[in-house]
């Protein structure tokens, strides 16, 4: 199926429009007509190369909404006009301890990234897997969920990377009301973070390092914004903390934030992929705490995800874009000048010729 | 009471025989004669102020174990004659959310020490609490445990810190039967969770640099030894452990351990208190890996321990020494001389004139 996307065809050429084909249709796939894409910050990360395992030309995009345009025969999920959507996988070995679990993101085979990865059953050493920034995606149906009616179309995409990465400690570590939660960056991950403690019915601080953001992040339903650049305040938050997540995505000291973790809480990295700076034993010691780090979700996760934003009413903040605009748009979050997310409107990007 | 110990009077001074006052009974407390006390690595740090907050002359020790020569008006617990045993604390607030769940260790306005901290009932700026490298100790019963009948005098005092920091994150990470366990350095800790894990059922392996110790590894009851600076078997061993324990008393990188970790496992520190060096997150985020830290156990959880080695018939290695060969043991102890705790016999310490 011939297609068209945007791509980087190098770590410093900007995205640019890119004719490539997407798969026959195997028996258990569908294919999508991209509605909507997220534009995450791992989609600079890989496009720029920064994790040192880009390869090029990559059609970036892994928070994807659409419809379903054509089924392969043993679909059982899917029919043609359903809405769905596809995260950071579209497979996995469906047979190791953690796939049986519901935890593909940690298939013991590795499971398959979205874009910038290879398709695990194709000889070609081509076939390299690309993302949501184009206009159609073939995906086997095991890795799409159901855009449940009633949830946004157009504000949704941005839930299936930021919002199931955020979600997934959350119900992991236990959070519910009363939970008392730090979420540290107020990003496209941060605020998500918030929505859905708050949503969950978790007391909820925003931590950032000044108070600039304080009515935003009590805007996006935070109980209050703690400065971590104020002494006197992170000195009287000792102990305050069931739960931190921490969504910086950038490397960054988590020293300072340790102590806020009561006894036997934990703070959850799931930002920042690479170094983390030293710090010290004494408060994971003194308090039984812990550093743990979290990956987006399962599949089954994410659904139960889209079906509680649905229910809950928890959406993203989201900035529209057309597709030749992402070069412009990768640059303002690079300088966090977004509100929280940008989603492309894939109707921006015409149909290819031949399609 | 008038008693006599082993003190440092300077960081870089050697123990020396020091006469001093325990304080009068209070109410609730007991007076014990030390019959055996546990020399751990952190008499060491304290002595020669490596953590930066000691304070001289100092009477280390808190592995002590003797008996009961005197009671207050209201002890409940024990009489004259009963053997006890005294770990890391002494006293605390007893009312904090920490110490009604029996996390002592934790107390939310700090426990005192055995050694090394100041008396939280006394006004006198010299009530300095002094450890048990001495012939009486005077302690409220709350901090005393009892030794159950069968369990060795002699060789049961290094339960108290070396088998209490070791067994509290067994059971609290639910170790059991079929549980994959690692230990990271086989020392005076080390070798008492090798110990204790393979007596709770798990599958044990000893992690260590080389296979020198490997004989003795599997002679404490380890199933297996990795050498960690073995590369392939190092990548064999990739997610093979549910918890890995690592008591490595020294600053070190804990890096290579992460790979080794299940998903959703976790390494607790219970050794190195300080310095964490620069790590990455990958292996956290890839995996829901956690590293937490460990600080010895409640005295609830203290006394478990105790009964449950005396059941399943755990006990240290120990090297016995006399109180004034307790310089020449430090410096064994520094260069990991000892296989696994030396034990002063405190009746090797004549009691003072006037006691």
């Amino acid at each position: 199926m011939k297609t068209i996307g945007y791509a980087a065809q190098a770590a410093n050429a900007p995205l640019a429009p890119f004719d490539f084909e997407r798969r026959e249709l195997r028996a258990n796939d569908v294919a999508m007509e991209v509605l909507y894409c997220g534009v995450c910050h791992s989609d600079l990360h890989q496009a720029r190369n920064d994790w040192g395992w880009s390869q090029y030309p990559m059609v970036p995009g892994h928070e994807i909404v659409g419809r379903v345009i054509a089924v392969g025969g043993d679909v059982q999920r899917y029919r043609i006009g359903d809405h769905v959507a596809v995260g950071c996988m579209v497979d996995s070995c469906q047979s190791c301890d953690q796939c049986r679990k519901g935890l593909e993101q940690f298939c013991k085979k590795a499971n398959v990234q979205t874009y910038n990865d290879t398709d695990r059953f194709s000889c070609e050493p081509a076939a390299r897997t690309h993302g949501g920034y184009s206009k159609h995606l073939v995906v086997r149906e095991e890795f799409a969920v159901r855009v449940p009616d009633g949830l946004d179309l157009s504000k949704a995409a941005p839930l299936l990377c930021a919002g199931i990465t955020t979600y997934s400690p959350l119900r992991k570590w236990n959070v519910g009301p009363g939970s008392r939660v730090g979420v540290v960056g107020i990003g496209g991950l941060g605020h998500m973070a918030v929505k859905l403690a708050a949503a969950l019915g978790a007391d909820v601080t925003a931590i950032s390092r000044t108070r600039d953001k304080e009515a935003d992040a009590l805007a996006l339903g935070a109980d209050r914004l703690l400065a971590s650049s104020d002494a006197e305040a992170m000195a009287q938050a000792v102990n305050g903390f069931d739960l931190i997540i921490d969504t910086v995505p950038v490397e960054h000291d988590i020293t300072p934030y340790l102590p806020l973790l009561d006894v036997d809480a934990t703070l959850v990295l799931v930002g920042q992929v690479g170094p983390l700076p030293p710090s010290t034993t004494v408060p994971l010691l003194l308090g039984r705490r812990a550093v743990a780090g979290s990956c987006i979700g399962g599949i089954a996760e994410t659904q139960e995800m889209l079906d509680f934003c649905a229910k809950a009413g928890v959406l993203p903040d989201v900035e529209m874009i057309r597709i030749d605009q992402i070069n412009a748009a990768f640059e303002r979050m690079e300088r966090s000048d977004v509100r929280y997310r940008f989603v492309i409107d894939m109707a921006s990007l015409p149909a290819p010729a031949a399609a």
